[in-house]
């Protein structure tokens, strides 16, 4: 395998992703892609999709982006904004990219829309390298 | 039952709480005291617990919290900042206090932390009321 | 004068911005692009533009976005990412766009430029409306 | 002088700490307590206290208090949410803890306060180390 093979490969692994039934569509360096369905055991209290499931998406789309380069990154900080509720049953995508990068930090910006293509959040997570080879 | 024990009995019946394996140990006005247990398949890639699995327990304290004066709580932002990493098997216990509430906003600050007692991540939550009752 | 031209004026009255020297070049709905010098006066003990400045230059791009419907919007978060340490002298240019508007919130997102057209600064900032005119 | 009055020196010397008349009531080693009186031309077009004024109060004693420990800290991330309005002429008062701090990274906490004793906006940071001494 090449090196990026065994990258994805790595960060697919991902046992939450698993879990959840994440989709890893696409990871390149600095990008990732990734979708999943909502189940029924996803939801809130109001029948929507649970705040935290939406999050987690994106935290592994983050991680996934931000892991691309093939040097550890540690999540500091993560953030998100919340735009529409989403009804479960739907398919959620979320599309990471890399803001900014620096030899120890980085910046992603994950947004996650629904099945019907409506951005239903915003999510910014900052990491810090210690230098480690991921694999 | 009371309105606080109808109140209670709506934010525990949350699906996905119930999925993570979530304990509701404490339900009041503007506090909500919660804990779980960190499952093997709730891990990331590199054998910690998971960004998205603390953010979740953060979240559900949050929903608790803003949701336990029986009036409609959706939020609208959510951070989180991660402060260690948490080996799988740990018992994580969320606490959330709410900092600020206006007639239509609210403000709340969940603490995290691990078998251990340590402090692994804080989490800050705004809510928005539309004024709708809860039950 | 139309309504636009009154709520442009109204935004651009703000005593702070006038203290900071920021320049409104451009403003309309869900729309603003702001500059400014960075003075002497502005700097932190290192001798870079101080934090405080470049979240300021942002903040009124952030206000003059979310009140260019003609409705009050108030503040209720924002948070800043800082990607590049920027000497003084350098003009900054703030963008700010509107990433999601409903009846009675709004999520906005403003990059900072710095005269070399690097990004230093990402910003967001989530707004409520009561539904009280602007002007 | 010992080397924490040179360090409180040398954070007092913040050039746009001075433009904006902040005292600096107190620093030690992970705290500092700050004020300031907030003047007409601090002010925003609805005539209330400028976000970018309590942002750049409560960022100072973010500076302070991350610095504090003789070793340069640098913001990478730092967030605000507001609580309640605050009509110029009042004196600010930020005070700021560490809630964290790793051998590279750490979080701060401040909370600042009007006049008449409430909280009105409540600021997180976190800041990355290189190792290098502050003075």
């Amino acid at each position: 395998m090449t090196d990026m093979e065994e990258i994805k490969k790595k960060i697919a692994s991902d046992p939450f992703a698993r879990t959840l039934g994440v989709r890893f569509d696409e990871i390149r360096e600095g990008y990732a892609k990734l979708s999943m369905q909502v189940r029924d055991d996803m939801i809130n209290f109001n029948g929507s999709t649970h705040g935290g499931v939406i999050f987690a998406l994106a935290d592994i789309a983050f991680s996934a982006a931000s892991n691309s380069h093939g040097t550890a990154a540690v999540a500091l900080h993560a953030n998100i904004t919340y735009l529409k509720a989403v009804t479960p049953g739907s398919t959620l995508t979320a599309t990471g990219i890399e803001e900014n990068k620096t030899r120890k930090t980085g910046l992603y910006r994950i947004t996650i829309q629904d099945g019907d293509g409506d951005q239903i959040a915003v999510f910014q997570g900052v990491v810090y390298r210690k230098g480690q080879p991921l694999l």
